[in-house]
């Protein structure tokens, strides 16, 4: 079998870290790279700031250049978080019959917040048989996947807690801005208010997941974003907070079954949390029979380990049956160590 | 869509206990139970010691009179932990169309110690269009998908460890006697000697779920078995261990690739571990890209675990292309809180 293909969409801090991550494996091969603006004409191991013998030196390209017909066994998308934004790109990739993995945490589960999209992106793979999965650490990993997974040691469930208490301060400027750090509460809410802070992206994504495995209907998800007030100056590498303003934004979300909450998800992110005595981890705690009280601590890094869910389940895509699916239609996600044709059916393979 | 037909065979604590988690579940029903001697002919739920309204009180009944073409979508065996003790039964079931999953341990990856055997089992499901799946909590959950399914998030992995504590009291006598306790150590070693006492079934399992997965050939697995000796007197509702005597088993095992240990197993198993300040739990540690450093605890107790596992991964072994499969082909395993049939695939259904 030839080596599988892959073409990185969007050369940001997650595209360039899944090729750095690829260009170390076996079997697999980036043969395309994707961005706009300046990096347009250089090469990739420039752009990567790190050569990598035995690969390509490939140059960064437009969409239109890299993606034709069979151009690749598999493009990962990295350039978004929505679906509505993500959607014209998959589109593209769709129609020229490559798979597609992307980061687009609404893209998770897209039947969540734009069933409509959902379908056509659906009825579009399927066309043209190939595969759409969304993925990443959260959603994709921590505040689903690994719940589920839990659960299946279940009989029956009363509540469900899902709890990611972690960093930012090993993320950039950009995250430090899109979160809030360091402006003031007043701030805070108006950016909530004109919708230009997001805070995190994929609790809708995560508890209809959840639901659907279950196979339960949530009456509704109810969600919440509220300022980390720090009441000391914290300092992270690109950002700071001064004492009273905010160092970070508190998630919760509710899904509400039968008038009661089945499920609790609780995602305080913020820089520096140790300096006040917040110890981070990922948190599963399942009221049910048997109990299940998991703790992975400190969390994993949010930035890793979307690279790796995206290039770790390029297998698992590359060899579904055609249509847009999720985490919760594939087998379950695990590290290649090895050689990554050994893990594609050969009747799967595009190019 | 019918209801799901299951049809279980072997009423002991597991076989009994899958019956009455699948009596209060929606969408699907019990239409057989199978056992040996005296319980043939009894009423279920007299063997149950409780009735379930809604569920038809079936009589015990013997394999031949069970397993008939196409009796029911799948069969839950029950019976066996060696793949060459169920192997006669399987086929039994899949020649007559029916899908089975077996909580024998080594059924779980049958590649590991019976390759012959497993290659001739996936034959006979692929030519009667069924599949067969090994599963429940160890192996099947906690020492091999949990390990993969955090592997997930990993660029790079140089160490594994997989550690279960768990605490031997809940069970009865019969597993009091297979793992030893209260016996002497010059009785333990005997037993060990002349294959009497059997510790923990699955380690091979395990490991190679994890190397096939991850891609990896391991040069050997090692593993070894030893006398937990208290130095207390300790007393568990159907076993004791005075000081001096044995007081559960502790199993090692050791995954080698490339003359070094990638995978390290450890699993002590005990009656009142508490009393000696040991604490139980479930734990995944990766020396990796991130590092992972996960617990649940206590541990995810053994006998609900495995009765929750089997009953819970009847719609993907369904819906499994026809074969032997693992727990690594399908998708993840998750509890079920509503109607079975919304998780199977219609083209899927056998009755």
């Amino acid at each position: 079998m030839k080596n599988v293909k892959v073409i990185i969409w969007g050369m940001g801090a997650m595209g360039s870290g899944m090729a750095k991550m690829l260009m170390k494996k076996k079997g697999v091969d980036v043969v395309g790279a994707i961005d706009i603006g300046d990096k347009i004409g250089k090469p990739i191991f420039e752009v990567l700031g790190e050569e990598f013998p035995n690969n390509e030196n490939i140059k960064i390209s437009t969409a239109e250049d890299a993606i034709t017909e069979k151009a690749a066994d598999i493009v990962l998308l990295c350039t978004d978080s929505f679906t509505v934004k993500a959607f014209d790109k998959i589109k593209k990739i769709v129609k020229n019959k490559i798979n597609v993995i992307t980061s687009a945490e609404e893209m998770a589960f897209p039947m969540a917040q734009n069933p409509a999209l959902a379908e056509q992106l659906d009825k579009l793979a399927k066309e043209n048989g190939v595969s759409i999965l969304g993925t990443g650490i959260n959603p994709g990993l921590i505040m689903d996947v690994l719940v589920l997974v839990m659960t299946g040691a279940c009989e029956d469930i009363k509540h469900i807690t899902s709890r990611r208490v972690n960093s930012l301060s090993p993320f950039g400027k950009a995250v430090m801005e899109e979160q809030g750090i360091g402006i003031s509460v007043e701030e805070f809410e108006q950016g909530k208010k004109d919708g230009t802070l997001a805070g995190h992206v994929g609790f809708p994504e995560s508890m209809l997941m959840i639901a659907k495995a279950l196979g339960v209907e949530l009456d509704t998800v109810k969600q919440s974003m509220d300022a980390i007030v720090t009441d000391v100056d914290r300092v992270a590498p690109y950002g700071e907070a001064k004492a009273g303003a905010v160092a970070g934004v508190s998630m919760k979300a509710s899904g509400i079954k039968d008038g009661k909450e089945l499920i609790a998800m609780d995602h305080p992110q913020q820089i520096e949390p140790e300096q006040v005595g917040v110890q981070t981890g990922d948190y599963v705690i399942i009221d049910g029979n048997p109990q299940v009280n998991l703790v992975n601590s400190p969390e994993i890094e949010g930035g890793v380990g979307t690279i790796a869910m995206c290039v770790n389940m390029i297998p698992q895509t590359i060899n579904a049956r055609p249509g847009l699916v999720s985490m919760i239609d594939l087998p379950i996600p695990h590290a290649i160590l090895g050689d990554f044709r050994d893990q594609i059916h050969e009747e799967a393979k595009i190019v």
